[in-house]
């Protein structure tokens, strides 16, 4: 019999991320306006989870097109379809067992994605060597660093693995560490300028621990959630060189790896740098990195794969990561194609080509520039900082909330960030994520938000917010929604561009893409 | 750093099912073959696993054809598809955020799914009561069954949380018991007649297990995986009773309940049985059933979604249910969606119902046809006997196998019935499963045979087994294949029938339907 005091203690303490309730709010306020309830808003704009595609970004044609011939593959006469999308659909249908999306792969994922996801890391990476074996496909990145890190999870008390995470961090990661058993080392990111990781506050961090657990491997997020912080060449030795010497496993979650943007050298992975700095380290340092389906450019969440690459693993304990994906059975087939897809997209004079691009490289173009407008706005408001963003889809703004705002957090036992988005939620419908900042000090209040949202979306966003913020610090009712009007002409992918995407009706090349690289 | 001896113990000790070497095994073979190695044979046939598509099974035309209009909904437009295939796509794209199945859903499963669910279970048990937040959607039937047993798991030493299990079982649930962390308390199930279901044993075996763990729960399937033995009322009420008595958890894997053949009065689920016992027990009993898309007439392997109902389980405990799906982040749309299509299927006088059915019950009468065959088959091979499936879609076959080989078997420190699927592949390209009986003496050796494939490949798994088996047994290479032949006119599902099928050309019901049903 179950009761509560049965319930398996590791279970009972997992953090849940406040991000859940939030949510379940949010959906109890859009059933109360489906049944006639009057708000002050029509709908709710959830920008809280780099969910894009629920705020209205389209998904990229091509891999919707070559889907959906691969579930029904009578659309393989379709004359409509482009010829590239049905050879594909083709191509990745040999690669399934019985020719269909409704058997199941070998646990570790098709033989044929994972041959070309090596190839895609290969190319990526200046010519690294990469092996098949070595690439293991599941349903998105968080299971993949779940796998990894149950994995490490051994000892107890003061041998307890610990894991050395950033703060702040993805707001899953603290469920996720304590699902796996594991123990939380936090090390501090630099707020100003830009949340840089500074190497000291690792060594402070592994010092730290000593005495508390034993720490195993050091995760990174890089370009950072939520903080959008895009570490260079040198930052990434500085890391590889403290896991080395303190013999740690690196974790390096790059499923933001293709959304850098401005002036910065690009995205430079760990493994690449890794294998810059001679034998004595790309022999020895184990390194563990992620990519992900639902991120950036593909932005497919709800088909959920992704896949890690292990670099210096001993064969076997990566024997392990087959028998822990083993038991999922099978990671999701039309989540594993477009993996494939992802990693190898329609190349220049294939007929895809022009709309792939069109559509990678408009969206792309509006994060960018949604980033830059959402940041300024963000600092125009009072009590409110926010660093520039590098990368990835979030911002992360400070907030430096009135004495009775805390007070009546304090009062309702809630954090006061959590109470900000609560609030923000049911006077304005927008839901906003609260920071995930696990040991932080109380005073430390921030805000998350994806940016990676169409334009429009993000105009409601921040005059909603803007007003729910001013009337919060000055008792005003004061709505930005005049001075957002106003900066319409400031943005540089216009209306009409923007709807052709949001419609579909995509069917040109821009005139000249370049001007649409970030 | 990670090396094998700080690799988590539990996570070692899971004991991984032979089959996945055996697959590994079958996947070098078909390399060898693609790559011009001689064999006798010219592909490998798997039917170790419940995977019909893999075979050659079609999948339902109509789940796909939503499917892919979902996944492209620029097919709205398309002339050639049904109404109806466009009306419930319409329906299931306005159930999932920003209208797409590239947003997340929430972690138990979309609302609209979980109440067609509901109303599909309340529909199916003759009304009884079902509450949609009671049913909680995940990648399978696996993972919610996972997601249960972890939250059971408490306790160390004789407190640890223990499960009865049967034996034999499906081969992936002892890897499933280890990687949750509980104790396996094996009940065994009656070979003749019919791997019947004993109560006297799960006495026997719930008070051999105190002192040695803390039993919590009871796990049963029905239909069973492997055994085909469906239970009557008689027994499900003595399994409630003891488990009743014995203040047990209910674990019911149903996921075969659409497969009951012959005049055994169909299937009856857990549920209708308790809450027609009264409230004695419909309001005491903790019962957990689980379903899945994998199975029988869907047979959705790759799209990975399956579901648990909880009854009578504390909210306070169902709510670790959320939060372990939470760490999941979502179950994939497209396989939620499918389940929506699975407990709702086409209506009469709706466009698609005709192909629907035909499509459904031809494959559902070769399956009975395929067990009664294979089973006689089986029955005449000299060391075989095979007790006969009332439903599921295994033979569960006993070998009673030479000295030599079983002394050979020791030798080579491998189970005699691996063994022997090892050789079967290696010498006809034949991949069945060995049996999976934990605690099981050292002479009791089975096969799980997948009979959910097409007739043709049927005759060709039992030609290549019976030239195997007889050859193993006498020396001979008598070849089985003649007699097959000639038993080719006992089938009633004509290869005419069979190949409109495969071929995706049924266009029109068979003249009468009823001809069918199994």
């Amino acid at each position: 019999m179950t009761s509560l005091q049965h319930v398996n203690p590791t279970v009972r303490g997992i953090r849940v991320s406040p991000q859940s309730a939030l949510e379940g709010l949010a959906a109890h306020i859009t059933q109360e306006i489906t049944q006639g309830a009057q708000k002050p808003f029509h709908r709710v704009i959830d920008v809280s989870s780099g969910d894009p595609q629920k705020t209205g970004i389209k998904p990229i044609s091509f891999v919707r097109q070559v889907l959906s011939v691969c579930m029904c593959p009578q659309l393989l006469k379709d004359k409509n379809l482009p010829l590239d999308v049905k050879q594909r659909a083709q191509r990745l249908l040999g690669a399934c067992d019985g020719e269909s999306v409704g058997s199941y792969s070998p646990s570790s994922g098709l033989l044929h994605v994972r041959e070309c996801i090596a190839q895609f890391i290969s190319r990526r990476d200046a010519g690294v060597p990469v092996c098949k074996k070595e690439i293991f496909i599941s349903s998105g990145s968080q299971r993949a660093l779940m796998v990894a890190v149950k994995i490490l999870a051994s000892g107890e008390g003061n041998t307890r693995t610990g894991v050395l995470t950033p703060t702040p961090c993805p707001h899953s990661l603290p469920m996720l560490m304590d699902e796996a058993g594991v123990k939380q080392v936090p090390y501090r990111l630099t707020e100003e300028p830009a949340w840089a990781l500074d190497v000291s506050e690792l060594h402070r961090a592994v010092k730290s621990s000593r005495g508390w657990c034993a720490p195993r491997a050091v995760y990174i997020s890089n370009p950072g959630n939520p903080t959008g912080h895009v570490q260079d060449r040198k930052s990434i030795q500085e890391v590889i060189q403290f896991a080395a010497a303190e013999r740690l496993l690196l974790l390096a979650d790059e499923v933001y790896q293709d959304t850098v943007r401005g002036h910065h050298g690009g995205f430079v992975s760990y493994k690449k740098v890794l294998f810059e700095m001679g034998k004595e380290y790309s022999q020895t340092v184990q390194l563990i990195s992620f990519h992900s389906l639902s991120n950036a450019f593909m932005r497919e969440c709800g088909l959920r794969a992704g896949y890690m690459e292990t670099v210096n693993v001993d064969p076997e304990v990566t024997h392990f990561i087959d028998t822990m994906l083993c038991t999922d059975i099978s990671t999701p087939i039309t989540g594993q194609l477009a993996l494939e897809v992802m990693v190898d997209p329609p190349k220049p004079g294939e007929p895809s080509y022009c709309t792939f691009t069109q559509e990678t490289l408009l969206v792309q173009a509006a994060l960018s520039q949604n980033a830059q407008r959402a940041c300024q706005f963000l600092n125009s408001l009072p009590g409110v900082s926010c660093q520039r963003a590098m990368g990835g889809i979030y911002l992360y703004p400070r907030l430096h909330l009135p004495w009775e705002f805390t007070e009546q957090a304090k009062v309702l036992e809630v954090e006061a960030q959590v109470l900000y988005c609560q609030k923000l939620l049911k006077e304005e419908g927008v839901l906003i994520g609260p920071g995930c900042q696990p040991g932080g000090t109380s005073a430390n209040h921030h805000l998350r938000l994806c940016v990676l949202c169409p334009p429009d979306t993000l105009d409601e966003v921040l005059a909603r917010l803007g007003s729910f913020h001013r009337r919060l610090m000055d008792g005003s009712s004061l709505c930005t929604r005049d001075r957002m009007d106003r900066d319409e002409s400031q943005r540089s992918v216009t209306q009409h561009q923007w709807s052709d995407i949001r419609g579909g009706k995509a069917g040109k090349c821009l005139e000249d893409p370049q001007n649409w690289v970030m």
